[in-house]
């Protein structure tokens, strides 16, 4: 038996530059001998890709924050039960583009809806799985903003202000004040190797027997 | 200003005859001069008509119990926004096909989903919003999907065990024992004039002021 796999996910606002964190990540690993499960939030499934298709669409301007609050953790639950879960057990690392974090981020400190609700849904829909490793790409807003603004049309999330995108950002940062062990703070306006040197960094202590 | 608008929903079984009722009081209801909404659950919005695809199409039959109740309630948030307190608020009444009994029934009496996450969840919802009547036609499982069947292909939640459809009939006729003021519950075997007779004496409370 292989013993369970790791669990790296990746958070950050807009544009910090997760995907592209992913795919050098991803590349990185698989030069390591790992064997990887790459998905991404909401989506991974095909339930949660077809979310992820309403959450995100600006012609869905009216979803309040319960119906999107929700939406999410329909999303995750239905990603942890069909991938990460089966995948830890055969032994798979899981590589996620955001996960529950980005929920306390977004739809807590950006939304405004209750942490407590947030954790609850947590506990409903998680399963106890929770990343070994997250990795946070930590920006100003306005770089971020502008370096998403160049890759095309915003989607409905992309369309908020500047505040509520500040209130994301300092969500992250205090999770990972919160957490130091599971969190690396990493400085997303450093040129895209540093930034996958920094991840890589983060990420050797989870080669260790365990 | 006119006084608020009541709110009629109606339960049942697969194929206990809510939609031919609901067009037999929705035309009842006009005749007494009431302005009425009529709308449905999954649905009833933008979102949640995309949700209610989703979730009854039977390509997800993967779809966990947990995402399903999620998507319900998500589905749920956005109606009692965008639409019932709306319409209430105007003086119209509204006239639903399912509504927060149908979780209890079908996602915590069929799926097994704990009846308190769900009460948490009509909190969190249903912003207070209650019926004030709920219509529930009761029919044995056996003779609701016969009628069903006659109708078309089967979406995703019919094509469950008559075991599930047996713990639904029963978490509803338990609902209702338990809520006696709001619900009436219509033997749903009798042809449908009489069906449609209860319906409209048990709703002639609801015009008397308050
Ligand atoms: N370290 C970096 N320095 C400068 N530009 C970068 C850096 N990392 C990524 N970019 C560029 O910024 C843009 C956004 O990057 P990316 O799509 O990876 O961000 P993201 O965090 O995945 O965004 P989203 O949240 O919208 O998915 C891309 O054009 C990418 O090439
Ligand atoms: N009282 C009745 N007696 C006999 N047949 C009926 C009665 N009411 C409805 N039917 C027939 O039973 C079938 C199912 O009725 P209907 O579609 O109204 O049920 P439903 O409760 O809305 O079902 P579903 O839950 O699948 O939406 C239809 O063919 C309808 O004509
Ligand atoms: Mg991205
Ligand atoms: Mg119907």
């Amino acid at each position: 038996m292989s013993r369970r796999g790791r669990f790296i996910s990746l958070e950050g606002g807009e544009g910090a530059g997760k995907s592209t964190l992913l795919a050098g990540l991803h590349a990185h690993l698989m030069q390591q001998g790992v064997n990887l499960l790459q998905t991404r939030e909401p989506g991974g499934t095909p339930l949660g890709e077809a979310i992820r298709s309403l959450v995100l669409d600006p012609a869905h301007a009216a979803i309040g924050a319960e119906s999107e609050l929700l939406l999410m953790f329909a999303s995750r639950a239905q990603l942890v039960r069909e991938r990460i879960v089966p995948a830890l057990e055969a032994g798979q690392w899981v590589l996620c583009d955001r996960y529950v974090d980005a929920s306390y981020a977004y739809q807590g400190g950006g939304r405004g809806q209750p942490i407590e609700r947030i954790a609850q849904l947590e506990g409903w829909a998680c399963d106890g799985v929770k990343p070994d490793l997250t990795l946070l790409l930590d920006l100003p807003v306005s770089t971020g903003r502008a370096r998403a603004a160049r890759r095309g049309a915003a989607d409905r999330i992309e369309t908020e202000a500047d505040a509520f995108f500040e209130r994301v950002r300092q969500t992250y940062r205090e999770r990972a004040q919160a957490e130091p062990q599971r969190f690396r703070v990493i400085d997303a306006s450093l040129p895209q190797d540093r930034v996958l040197k920094a991840a890589i960094a983060a990420t050797a202590h989870l080669f260790e027997a365990g």
